[in-house]
């Protein structure tokens, strides 16, 4: 992929500042979105998870622009989801259709629900997932699912693990979507791309994560992945 | 594991089979069980998915009993569950609490639901098992679930892909119990198993099932297993 891109990324937690800070260094213009930028900027301690509060991750990445989650899709011609599952439907709500229209969206959230306690469980499952419903509700947006299988270092840094040896999932109904997405993904380092098919296959990628935390519980370290051996 | 165990397999389906004539194979002592064998040796055409019906199998295989579930289950020192996970219950109730007791299932069906079409869904999911249905409904028995992500010929030939470099995953309540079935799964050749901790961690194994079906798609071959990279 080429450099000097324009990138959106909706969301301000980990996740979002790991990918935004990759697309930076990788050389494109990235701009973050979050409901309120000022309540965003104005949190002086660590996150429920102990990550440091947002504006210590923005002194040290000044070229990322900040506002609000219509600002950044307006920005973007590539979006990136990295909101909260259960918050993502209300997220592109407050982009606003207008400027979301059929740009490409990179999700990368998954639907855990935290209600019912730890380990979480899905909001939903099975027979449908958080990617078919962004997918419905804005019809003319391209959702195309991905590395919602793994830590966001590794989302941005596969090679950390033996050498990026592990595999990366796609789902989406636009080809040519899919084939951008890809760009992006080997721009990360990513060697092993499986695309798995419609965004219907988000079904199966998100129903990862009961697996997921358990292999963190097992394994004591959220730095492993999934390699389809075949 | 020492040769000449007792196993009793409950399920004469193709999984059954494969699981019964690596035991067989290994040295032990394997009765096979199904709801009514007369009905079964009866059939002579091949099942819905085109496998050769049973007695074919089973001329192949004349050291290996057949009989009904209770019998089968009274036969096993340790019993393994290769029904139909929509059958699972019922055909352990056919079994018999009296001849299961408190000996160790080694549970490997998955609770799939074809009755929407395919891909099939799963029956239960998310906030409980089919392993968990099983140990709540015979709660002296050790449940111990592994071996369901993948299709027959890998969980006892685990070899047969990239030279075993996969994952087997164990979950179960009882660590006695988990240990000897480790000790079956290296019989099988396996090296790399996974403890992910007590029964409720079928849950995760089982909602692998989804990603299965649309990997076995877009590969276009079911010869694929699951590496957990760390």
């Amino acid at each position: 992929m080429s450099k000097g891109r324009k990138f959106g990324v909706l969301g301000t937690g980990p996740v979002g500042q790991t990918v935004a800070a990759k697309l930076a260094e990788l050389g494109h213009s990235v701009f973050v979105g979050t409901r309120d930028p000022a309540v965003t900027l104005a949190r002086t301690s660590p996150d429920t998870f102990g990550n440091p509060p947002f504006s210590v991750w923005r002194e040290k990445h000044p070229a990322i622009e900040l506002g609000t989650l219509a600002q950044a899709a307006a920005h973007g011609e590539i979006l990136v989801n990295a909101t909260s599952g259960s918050g993502s439907i209300e997220a592109l709500k407050a982009a606003g259709e207008g400027h979301l229209g059929d740009k490409i969206l990179i999700d990368i959230a998954n639907p855990l629900d935290f209600s019912k306690g730890m380990p979480p469980s899905l909001s939903v499952c099975n027979t449908d997932s958080l990617g078919e419903q962004l997918q419905r509700a804005f019809p003319s947006l391209k959702v195309v699912k991905t590395l919602n299988t793994m830590n966001a270092y590794l989302m941005v840094g596969p090679a950390q693990l033996v050498g990026g040896e592990h595999t990366a999932f796609v789902s989406g109904n636009d080809a040519a979507a899919k084939a951008t997405v890809t760009e992006v993904l080997k721009s990360f380092g990513w060697k092993d791309i499986l695309d798995l098919g419609d965004i219907s296959t988000s079904r199966g990628t998100e129903m990862i994560l009961p697996i997921w935390v358990r292999i963190w519980g097992a394994t004591k370290t959220p730095m492993f992945q999934f390699k389809v051996v075949r």
